[in-house]
């Protein structure tokens, strides 16, 4: 008993190590550009986009720190971030700064990884479920 | 003026990479460590550990994102974590288990990088004051 | 321009109060729960109480955080987050201490007031609708 | 030695309630603020303020986290977050809008209920040596 639930506990930190590196990597990206748009001289047309910098940041370090804990919902807040970085990265696209580029490349790998995060329960739940039937 | 800072925000944003790597290390070597202290059989002993780490997770992801946005407070916010990573180090370092032993190594490693920061000030007041003097 | 922006920005403020006096208090309590589970003389038994607080805590923050800026997603973090109290409600609802009993009344009350919340787009987003409409 | 344990985290709970109260006020005036300088019709001259309310609203969120957990640590993250708060007070004193205002204000109380924290060690730690000395 004490055995299998460490051993689910490192299959779940392995799992997720591709999307926790992505998701860190969106959050500081987008917390970049959210402080690179205010330095910009005007910062007026990125009012929008620093605003979804600021979700988007947000949202990717409560997907690490779901994943990273191996907690039975982080599947679910996976899902959210994914939708939040595609509204980043959409808008982050209509501007040809650097850091909106750099931005929205980082939000779309981070999305695409967080919607390949395996679609009911956590990895601790299907380790579980598929050593139960072993 | 425009440029200048934005050059000063993408220096803030290189000086800290690797901080900003120890701290993201760390956060999820405390997350998985407190989980896997929680999935022990007599989990009593790790109560102090599962605390720290909660604690030390929750301001290496706070650092990052100061780092991230360049913020003048990365220092100060860094000095703090550090003590807070020496706490969490020492703490799993009495416990022989190898989620403790790696989130130990990851404290110590975030703490060092911590410490190695600009003593005052933010790197961007300080590009900004060296561009100046030159 | 100016006027309508600063009032639509008020708006939402004032909608959110009370989901958001809802989430404040609802963090609270799953922190203060997970303490206290640990300080039981045995926590094995509260391992998946404190795994749903933390995830319980850590997404109310968040959104309280999407309100009070006013997010367009504010919704739906507010949905999910609605999920997660209520698998958090359940889970404490099985315990017979005071700090679960008020936890689960916590997470309940926060449930209720996360799915109040409008269903689609931002408060902002409907304040502006709702003016271009008269 | 369990009672006395679980009556120390309640203590601590009940210790920390107005800085808890002050805190999360703060952050939701300064999240408030800095979406509603970015409403502005030019929110150039209000970038540092925006770049002080995302540190202040995280750190006072922060400390929340860990007041409510009773860590051994809240009273340091408190001692910080109240020199955030003053730098964010600073700058917010130095704009006429009312979003400006409020944020001033609430960041005032809270780095004063910040700085009335114990000076040393936790609540819980307090408490445990009261009692062990009577």
């Amino acid at each position: 008993m004490h055995n299998r639930d460490s051993m689910e506990v490192e299959m779940a930190h392995q799992q997720y190590s591709a999307c926790v590196e992505a998701c860190n990597r969106c959050a500081a990206a987008c917390d970049h550009c959210a402080t690179a748009c205010l330095a910009e001289r005007d910062p007026k047309p990125m009012a929008h986009c620093i605003a979804l910098d600021m979700d988007c940041a947000d949202i990717c370090r409560l997907a690490v720190g779901y994943m990273s804990r191996g907690s039975v919902h982080a599947n679910s807040v996976c899902q959210l971030c994914a939708e939040i970085c595609d509204a980043c990265a959409d808008e982050c696209s209509k501007h040809p700064m650097d850091h909106c580029r750099e931005c929205a490349d980082a939000c779309r790998r981070c999305a695409d990884e967080c919607r390949r995060m395996p679609q009911q329960g956590s990895a601790t739940a299907q380790a579980s479920t598929s050593q139960r039937t072993h």
